[in-house]
């Protein structure tokens, strides 16, 4: 049984490598290198794994899910600048990608401490593009 | 290759188990626990799997799968109160994984009668959350 | 200068009239009127106008209008049985367009206070049905 | 008759008076006014309203309308700083009233050259909320 | 107070004047004037305004709505080629202008016979564009 | 890790068996088989797998997989008769099942070459059904 829980989150970021011009940036990561900075509606889907408890017929209560998500996740970097002020960012180039791993980092070790299995982080950055990430 | 149908049901239901007291169903379902019932517009996700017949183009005829669909499952549930009036939730928890769980139960057999293989059913409750079973 | 603020809210009811038999109800209101309730997940548009603050930028700040939202109506009515616990509702047959007004008539005195004027309230039940209300 | 055209632009902005302090900024404009930004995926409804032509059964060819919203706006804002690299935001507070205003200034003038008359500008920040501008 | 149905129909159609070109049709229509047809998933918003009845706490029974709309419209458009097959359309430009003012013109009436007052027809043929027709 | 991206298409179509008679294809493919055509908007999601690259923080650079979508896929089916216009789609019934695996066809090498993994194409026709089609 997999139950997915959808949080939200509006940030500021900007994809480009420090080592490389802004020519160079540009080229590579197209608009989304702007150096002023663009923004999203990050839209983030936790989904865990369980077996469903006889006790109370949840698989995880969705409550400490949240919990769990606005205390690590949502808290640190919403209304923020990927790329200056989350520490779980620090170092990584903030593609989507990389937010969906760097959120699946923070959250595994949490979920199993609540007796779930964490399945997929999903991260959603406009209507027509997102990504899917299942650990490795 | 994998359809999917959507269908929809209203209704009311209540979290709670009748073996504990008010506060301790409360605490454990917060305001799902409220007496007086509250309700949500389910959202339904079928999705079964098979080949793609030669003759018709088709995984399944959906007008198949929705016939099957609503009778055996939407004119049962729909306006309904789910811990009140719907057998098959008769002695479950009103849990969407157990609404999950009931479905799969009273689907799996009739879509295997039209040549197809129930692969999961989705449930939503709310824009936030929402569960997918894939059987056991 | 027009601005809306979403919340939802879920909660069960019944439209029946109780000077009415179970059978005339069922004619006229259909499954609607189900002794037992069912429920939905409602959204709610609240619609304030206003000038456009030259110290904010604002026309309200939607944090006030929020707070008010959610003290007035939402934690009134979310995950409650809109015929028996909801004070507003007492005596009103419980459609969409009687929510609309007894919000409308719980909101409009208090968005006054902050400074703004009451335009709009909409109410979605489900996906192929809303109302809106703009007062008398 | 109105017909309305949807376009989207992704962009930073920053909530705050340069004349005020962080805390006085931060205490109106909430995490809005995060000095290092955030950022949104707005979405922008452009409504006209004009005679349907009888030769066309038009009221205005939506690509010439998409192509001036474009033109004159989203190539200016879309992946940008709207505090910082976008001229008809100059001076004004980043607010969503502000941007629908701004917005409405560019395009009345150019919409009347191709035959009809704007109506609305509405601009969605989050799915909470939205604005609503007709002019003055 | 407002109340407003959607509906949905599933036509092919083709933007195009007999007496002109191809070539003229392609440059003033674009794709949309593809000779072997284009098709579309049309909603369509049916807005009624009236007041709200003290007996049933309703403007209109939106069964009663359904019904018509259904009748009038649904059954003879949907699954259709409505340059082709749709009595109301013939002799029209199919322009989503010309669809909405031509379904104002079926129902006007028949909404009247039952209570209410028509007052918009909304039909989004794209997520990127709808129009409004409030009759004249 | 997987990313998606959407893409849509607007387009006519006809589900029948040119060795049936019209009665026939009624029986089978309903409203679907109307000889006129009817049409839809369908959304398309593609999704890829592969390794997040050190250095660009990307599976696939996201405008390069929308470029071979676009040449290869929507620019031959957008605003088309899928059964009279698409090479891809010739001799095959245009059932949302095959219109998966024609695209899977097209996309697979193309995708390869730019170093990722086609996953699955997922093909949404109305609200309420899609199919997901993983390669064989």
């Amino acid at each position: 049984m997999f139950i997915t829980r959808r949080e939200r989150f509006n940030a500021a970021h900007r994809l480009f490598r420090e080592d490389w011009s802004d020519e160079k940036n540009l080229e590579v990561f197209g608009k989304c290198s702007n150096p002023n900075w663009h923004g999203h509606n990050y839209i983030m889907f936790v989904t865990v794994k369980g077996k469903v408890s006889k006790e109370t017929g949840f698989v995880i209560n969705l409550k400490d899910l949240s919990g769990i998500i606005n205390t690590r996740i949502i808290d640190k970097i919403d209304h923020k600048n990927l790329n200056l002020e989350v520490d779980f960012m620090k170092g990584r180039i903030v593609s989507t990608e990389n937010i969906a791993i760097a959120i699946w980092d923070e959250l595994e070790e949490n979920i199993r401490q609540i007796g779930a299995e964490l399945h997929c982080i999903k991260i959603v950055e406009t209507e027509n593009n997102f990504v899917e990430y299942y650990g490795n």
